[in-house]
């Protein structure tokens, strides 16, 4: 054949030569959202057949640290456990905050509702989660503990919102890696119950009938265009599309400042543009979770950013992409870290920082800043009157974090634009319904195709807003939903 | 036939039961794009027919201002007249910035180019523009003076980076109005070059052949899907979506803060939704122009903007569509603008804007207000103090701008959220080419398919970088373009 198939051009029905493989359920992508999607078609009865580029099962997930957003319902065992009583109504008001403007409301419902028993059926399946509590606050546990602070609940404006619980349930592993364990189990799972999986296998594009329904799709097995008949549906589950520079620089243009992807590698946007291909929209292209490790050490969290105008503009206690958000946008690019000698350390994680000055006053960190007369020895003049009264007028961090900055030598740490580097992943996916159906422009379905995981725009819609464990969280809830939606077409 | 047509679904060539109306080049909407598309497709050649859901011509240009953004190559004769130079390098890098991180550098230099001949062909076509030279700081003229300055030359950053010019040239008419000379010129003009318009005329989805290729649109005219065969090519310009609640939720809810739809009121968002269905990438979709008329007088320009930790965020002589940005971002939705006696007059376009708070001393202020103790008063001594020596180290406000706010009785005028009314428009669209081409997700272009004016997604990218000028500037240049393209189809 000399048709050379391409994610943006979709293939009709009418020029498939024959049907290679026939399936109920076809599903590109065995990371997190495919490997649940399976798993619940597979329950549901439905022939499942899945597509996966890597050479291996995991996706992205596999790569993370296997955290999990979940909570509400009073609480896992696990939060009630540690003493934690998490309401659903908590729970629904901190998503609908942390999904900002574009939060989904239905989505969101449902996830608060159901994400303790989804928490159930993620150790049915049989991922490990040790029931522990690990407190403190982290970027990622170094222990074996499960339960963690893994977002803004306990930091303005989120705490003023809802009562503050840890939700971050993190698989039983030492240290970073357990999105390993959690991606085995699951995957190995949806083999189990029978799901069959091709691997090396490239979705090329999706197949469409004279309505515009999907009706398969065609994938690259061994070199070659293979035609597979998928008779209930297609589940997108092929992740975002960070690793796609061209994709990035058009859509989200603003995630080109941070330097790391967070990916296996493939998240190249295939999904997506199979996706647009057959006229979805896509929601919130231009949102992308980004991070700097400023902490650890702890002790970092008190001291405070300024910018290239002397002004904070962060309650340090945010979550740590949070701040990333707020340091990336600073004018022309400038932030610093003031810290004083009671809390200095070496940012664990980027221990090379610049320290842009250091002085025996605030006055010589501010002229060695360049910064204008003043305007820095004010700020934090200001902080540290109100700070030794264990408040924060301005910012509203919380009490354990406020310490005067008092102790000399005083330094800057610089954040400015090239001195750190920030990681990233895209947040932005097809529009669906939290069934996974995929939506076109009108906000109709599009028949026979779903889409789940950072293929989708999901719960997790707001760099400024995400919690570790949100888009694991969203991934195989709503990948499941998308698995029983597709099987019982 | 009991098939419905909506925009999110094209119809099949093989579907269409005959053609009713045959032409080379159909437009859909007949406003600034539309019209100097029709004008280029019928001197190339062309046959065109438009297609306007409205009434009546001209779209929302119509009820604008009438104002193009142009200049470069030294400067118009209108510019040189006045004694501005205007270098293309300087229009380039200004425009540059003014479209923010999405900023397309091949459309930019493209216009940048050839800006000049573009306000020649417009006078041309026969777009009066008088000539004169309307010094100081407008919203719109009153007068019907032609050049004036329009959006952030003067301002910081934009001053650093390219030497300032006036570039808003508006067609003649005293005051408010000169949308309607200018729509009125062109679409006269399309009419007697031979385009044949049909008003009331509702595109309801477009055509497309096996290989995805756009050879036709279904219309309703007079209550009946009517069948429109394209030889050449459908070029969409059927505005933005700021009228489509439902989008505007969906792809930019952040605009949702705008009481104030800058619309003739049919940016339904049909045009984009129906490119969208065929498989074209949308894109800044979450962008939009935002204003608050918060001046003239011009003398509340000399006030500063604080927030409610008593911070400035904003050189008050930016564009004021910039400065409505900062505002509507600001925490909690609180922002106040500080005058004293001597710069205080009721805003002309908001004159019932509340007073939140007057005192004979700006203590009394920041404590009517309720901000944290000194906060407010450190941000007026601080901006005093330099601004008494003609500088603004924090924020870069231009000279003249600069006064010290000293005369008492002081106020605060509450631009906090709810206490005044924003106008917005969209700026995402359709991802094109500068020819106009329509691009699918992998960026190649949708045969037969073309965009312009705000169903695509063109120059003006920013709300942040906005200027009055630009949205008429980039619709009829690259309306021009696109009908040039497909008339060479």
């Amino acid at each position: 054949m000399d048709v050379s198939y391409t994610p943006a051009r979709p293939c009709r029905v009418e020029d498939v030569p024959a049907w290679d493989i026939d399936t109920d359920v076809a599903i590109v992508g065995f990371g997190a959202a495919g490997s649940c999607a399976a798993i619940e078609a597979r329950n549901a009865g439905a022939a499942v057949q899945i597509f996966e580029v890597a050479s291996a099962a995991g996706g992205s997930a596999a790569l993370s640290g296997g955290e999990v957003y979940v909570g509400g319902n009073g609480g896992t065992d696990v939060q009630r456990a540690a003493g934690f009583r998490d309401d659903t109504e908590d729970f629904y008001r901190y998503l609908m905050m942390a999904g900002g403007p574009a939060a989904d409301a239905e989505r969101v419902r449902l996830y608060a509702e159901q994400a303790v028993d989804h928490f159930g059926w993620l150790r049915e399946q049989g991922v490990p989660f040790k029931g522990t509590y690990l407190p403190g606050k982290w970027i990622e546990p170094t222990t074996d503990d499960t339960l963690l602070w893994s977002g803004n609940e306990k930091a303005w404006p989120f705490s003023a919102v809802a009562q503050p619980a840890p939700r971050g349930h993190t698989a039983q592993f030492v240290g970073w890696g357990g999105g390993k364990v959690l991606m085995e189990t699951l995957c190995g799972r949806a083999v189990e119950l029978g799901a069959q999986v091709h691997y090396g296998a490239r979705a090329l594009t999706l197949v469409v009938d004279r309505h515009g329904a999907v009706c398969g799709l065609v994938v690259r097995l061994e070199g070659s265009p293979r035609f597979v008949r998928a008779r209930k549906g297609v589940i997108l589950c092929a992740g975002g599309f960070i690793a796609n520079p061209d994709m990035v620089r058009r859509f989200v243009p603003a995630a080109e400042a941070c330097q790391q992807q967070v990916t296996a590698g493939n998240d190249d946007g295939s999904g997506i543009r199979m996706g647009i291909a057959v006229g979805a929209a896509a929601l919130n292209m231009q949102e992308f979770f980004a991070t700097l490790p400023f902490f650890p050490p702890e002790s970092l969290v008190k001291g405070i950013f300024v910018n290239a105008r002397g002004q904070r503009f962060i309650n340090e206690d945010a979550y740590h992409g949070r701040v990333a958000h707020y340091v990336l946008r600073q004018p022309e690019g400038r932030a610093w870290l003031l810290v004083d000698n009671g809390i200095f350390g070496r940012p664990m994680l980027q221990p090379d920082i610049p320290i842009a000055a250091v002085g025996e006053s605030w006055e010589e960190v501010e002229v060695e800043l360049g910064l204008p007369t003043g305007a820095l020895v004010h700020t934090v003049e200001a902080f540290n009157r109100e700070a030794s009264q264990g408040r924060d007028p301005l910012l509203h961090k919380a009490g354990e974090w406020l310490r005067p900055l008092t102790e000399p030598p005083f330094a800057a740490l610089s954040y400015c634009s090239g001195d750190f580097g920030a990681h990233a992943f895209t947040l932005g996916g097809l529009a669906t319904r939290p069934t996974g159906e995929v939506l076109d422009a009108d906000g109709h379905s599009i028949a026979g195709l779903y889409a789940a995981g950072r293929t989708a725009c999901g719960l997790p819609r707001w760099g400024e807003g995400y919690s570790s464990g949100l888009s694991l969280g969203d991934a195989t809830f709503f990948g499941r939903q998308a698995g029983l939606r597709a099987a019982s077409a």
